[in-house]
């Protein structure tokens, strides 16, 4: 093995600055500060369209829900598994974008959803009962609180499932929404 | 590179042997056929315990639910993300296995369940809206279908994730479950 | 639960119709059959490249290689951990695109590299001594055995990781390769 | 939508309750330092082998290189992707932990190995030229610098898979270990 001996202290030296400078890490996984910050921002997606409808119209709302599901929804990478929460019977799951987006803004013959973003929110909070992360999926369990304009408090029962794409951007593959049981 | 061009005809000879075995191939990943076993598997352990009980009493149904938990969900590796159709309040989630044994048996003060899987189920059935399958995680989302022995018909919204462990068993992460939205 | 059980036949005459159509699923997963096409297409695309600069010379060869980088590596994502055959000392590993490039087609100063893919070669085959798959990601490791135009053959040991993306396309992430050790 | 807003005081007063407990966090993926701690560990059981070798013998550091087999490779859970250092012919590759224990301590007539482990290593140190972490699934590549009990160096470029198991240990399941290539 004389080869392997006959390092010259150049070579050495080339270590030594190469482990000065950092190393290379490329990470695909998803953190749970990252889960809590999408958890986040889809409620504030929420009361932005909200917000923007009784302000601008329901042109300039369905806009802004249709960037807010190209952005933050996986529907360009294939079937989101979407069940929102006032939906139902042969319309329960929404696996493409327009049907996600006639249940946020409605204006859909075939759906007939009156549009559960144009309501108008006010504050939106969430609490995890639990997280589960598996590479760059992440899975969240939890309820989900908004409060509207007359201080009504609507809590859901919610699942997420995000999915980290090559630009580190989380998108939701997978949402369960539904109304707490009642006897 | 004249060593590497030396390569005697015996070298060769036991490459091509070693092509004829068959090459050792580790794969962890889910397959759809698993998690429709998975699906189907959860529905006859249903049925399973609902019949136990009625035979064999409580007692034997209740230790029954508990070898499926053991086997069939993962809460000997963590926690589950577990919202059962009938729950509500601040015992909506069951992330620990005495919560979710509860739900399937009752017999549990705290949770005061009745027990799901006493019911006199008698046939299952369940039609998947999509799925999404990413490394060694499936998510499923669609109908579950019930019906008991008086031919009453129970269809609930239902998003499993299943994670398949080093054995290659299949466990039950994440169990949405959701009374369909009535007006 | 009266409400669950009031499922109009119109209701189940839907499901049963959705049963029809194909459910959609998303499989993020890498397959055994993707693994070995993307070997395949690795020792196509070098003597591709070969034969391009016997043909028409180094410009075109060494854009040919470009081009090969891009689309069967992954350093447009980051950092790809590629140790070729013959590199060693300081720049041993080459990170970048920059050095791969240097790698196969030479005429880069700091490289100082001959170009291994405008040897001339003409036939390649691969053996797997295994092969490991794990989620969108598969590990291989085995004989690649190289013929060039005068009969002569090197074998080298090669490891490659391929990642899919999210065009479905395999990208070598890794790829360790080493001449045979010899005494 | 009256059920959901006819939430009592003490259900929110059991949300913030339960908010003050943390959530339950099951997060199955590598960390940076997870893998620099494996690195670490793999140098140590290998000179802990050697020294094991000078005090007691070959038998009883047969058996610690045995046990650091079970403990630091993934063989227990399916074939490893092993080419060592200064294997090579049709004994080149090692998937099964017999051949890799072979390697390392020799005393195996099939194998004809010396016993990697047995020399008289004193330092062991490593420099990473990228990492790419992947969910449960962490790739390395760089240098390997061992120093033997005359003071004499060698240098192997070292390419490394671990696997997170299911009770959070890092198995390598990919060993990549080559001489440096010199002309």
């Amino acid at each position: 093995m004389k080869r392997a001996t006959l390092i010259s202290m150049g070579f050495m030296a080339a270590l030594s600055s190469a482990a000065i400078a950092a190393t290379p890490v490329q990470n695909n996984n998803i953190t749970e500060s990252e889960v809590e910050a999408a958890q986040k921002a889809w409620g504030a997606a929420l009361i932005q369209i909200s917000k923007d409808y009784a302000a601008n119209g329901h042109e300039s709302a369905s806009a802004l829900a249709n960037q807010v599901l190209d952005q933050a929804y996986g529907y360009s990478h294939g079937p989101v598994l979407f069940k929102p929460t006032l939906a139902s019977g042969e319309k329960t799951f929404r696996v493409t974008q327009e049907g996600a987006l006639s249940y946020f803004v409605g204006g859909n013959d075939y759906y007939g959803d009156g549009g559960f973003a144009l309501k108008p929110w006010e504050t939106y909070d969430f609490e995890n009962a639990a997280v589960y992360i598996n590479g760059d999926l992440a899975l969240t369990m939890g309820h989900v609180i908004l409060t509207d304009s007359a201080g009504d408090t609507t809590t859901v029962d919610k699942t997420w499932a995000f999915k980290k794409d090559e630009q580190g951007t989380l998108r939701i593959v997978l949402h369960h929404s539904s109304l707490p049981y009642s006897e």
